[in-house]
């Protein structure tokens, strides 16, 4: 029966896939909360008043979307499929030592980041490349794992939620 | 007061700049139930239960979204300004002829599109290859006017309208 | 030594790279003279001197291109995995039944086309929604085998080389 | 007379209009050398042997591309009309501004981008993000003029000219 069906569900995925997608991330060593200081780094000098708490539910409703969630299943699944040495050559080898020729780790970010709009193109291409919190710690583990397409996704979905705050900010809403 | 803001309201520009951008598509002769039955022709074989209100209403939300709103703005300035004759060389030429090899109008529609995901692609090309309805009206009219970037941005309209609904329907919620 | 390096092969990927991306596709039932055939079919109503010689050349050329091997070679693994049931859920049951919401074969396959600019992405959609030639032939194969990912990877690359093509015939060089 | 059409010259639009689109960039105060040194700032770290010679030369070769030219025209055409206020309501105050919600700078930016592969993004968000050289030059003077466009444009060019040069190293060619 769907008569209580919340408005907010609209086109965002069952809850299952949502648990699922964070339960994927921290199978990774990532947590709701990494993803959230990202954002608190990148958005507090725009937006003042911003909290903690605020960060982590704007990342929680940017893991409701399913094209967020596909794009993190599907990236992990080939980390961890490489890391397996499931895959066949020369995809392999590419993705093993991360190759910076690779491009379809920040193809699938970018499918993340488009979800609320191209400003949040700017803030995902600086953390792709400074690297702060928990994208260096996982970028730093490239010895013993695969994570070609880890620190993309975390540096997306942060991306994702920074603009969705500049958004709301904008509208009174935060 | 803004105790009972709506969630629904959430990034999505103001009522006003939606208002806008209905009549901005107006002038252009283009209306919100031109753009509807689009969709409907778009995604009726995929929802049988499918009805014209609820394209409506799809394309509706559509345009509540600051990015779309701000790609039918700069869009149709474009057409207005070349109809005018204020724009330079080359760039007269090129959109007085719909040059097929501009690609800037598509790119404005691509960021439509982004909004509820990838699947919108598909949509949007076939639109806009076919030219169904008021896409083909807009297309028609160019020898008196500039219509360049119009055609693009009702095709990718109802392309997210449609992308939007499938969304929806998967999660129950038509 | 390099010296005779011609200047065609340049930022384009190895020619063994190249030759691998080509079997790939053979092994999931594609050919080039499949490809070109499409190409054909999309351009020959826009440039009247069309050859399929040229399309086939074309097709060559994209394929050249190191963007496009790494989405070849990345979507047929996944589907290939998914065939032989490597993949976990839900990934697994999503690629399988080529579920309509996934997106990231479409956000692969516009990786494709964007080599070659906007333009191409009305040819992909229109070769995705019509399934013309061997994209029929790859779909209609969806209860034995998993195609998720090829049937849009061969229509970017079509329309790929469709773009290349309308570019070249603009520039007198057809 | 065509004879000796070189290679080089595929789909990359006319000698004239590369010509125009640098005059286009100069008139806003943006020269190649401006944009080459970007380049190099940018890739250096990961080409030890790179000249400032090759850069320029890479922003040269981006800037033959039809999609780029006509992004560059595109976007600097509405900063002028804004500029000379001939653009309505909502749109002349939201570029007059730099609206950080705008986005449309953005998607033009990321057409250029696309051009040479999606590893450009990581380097156009970071230009983007921290402005050196001409960027923050550009950026400095929007009390006086209407840049909103420029910054990411030439933050555009400097990351497609820097990818090219990546493929081109891994090619053997630089």
């Amino acid at each position: 029966m769907s008569v209580a069906q919340p408005k907010e569900n609209q086109y965002t995925g069952s809850p299952l896939l949502k648990r699922l997608a964070i339960t994927w991330l921290e199978r990774r060593g990532v947590t709701l909360d990494d993803i959230a200081s990202l954002v608190y780094e990148v958005q507090r000098k725009y937006i003042p008043h911003l909290t903690m708490a605020a960060c982590r539910e704007s990342v929680e409703r940017v893991l409701e979307k399913r094209e967020v969630q596909n794009a993190i299943f599907t990236g992990i699944a080939i980390d961890e499929l490489a890391e397996k040495g499931l895959l066949d050559e020369p995809l392999y080898t590419m993705l093993k030592n991360d190759d910076g020729l690779y491009g379809i780790d920040e193809i699938l970010a970018l499918s993340i980041v488009n979800i609320y709009g191209s400003i949040g193109f700017t803030n995902f291409g600086y953390l792709d490349k400074v690297k702060p919190g928990i994208i260096g710690v996982v970028n730093g583990q490239k010895n013993e794992k695969v994570n070609t397409f880890l620190d993309d996704l975390v540096a997306a979905v942060a991306a994702a939620a920074s603009s969705r705050l500049a958004h709301r900010d904008r509208d009174g809403l935060l």
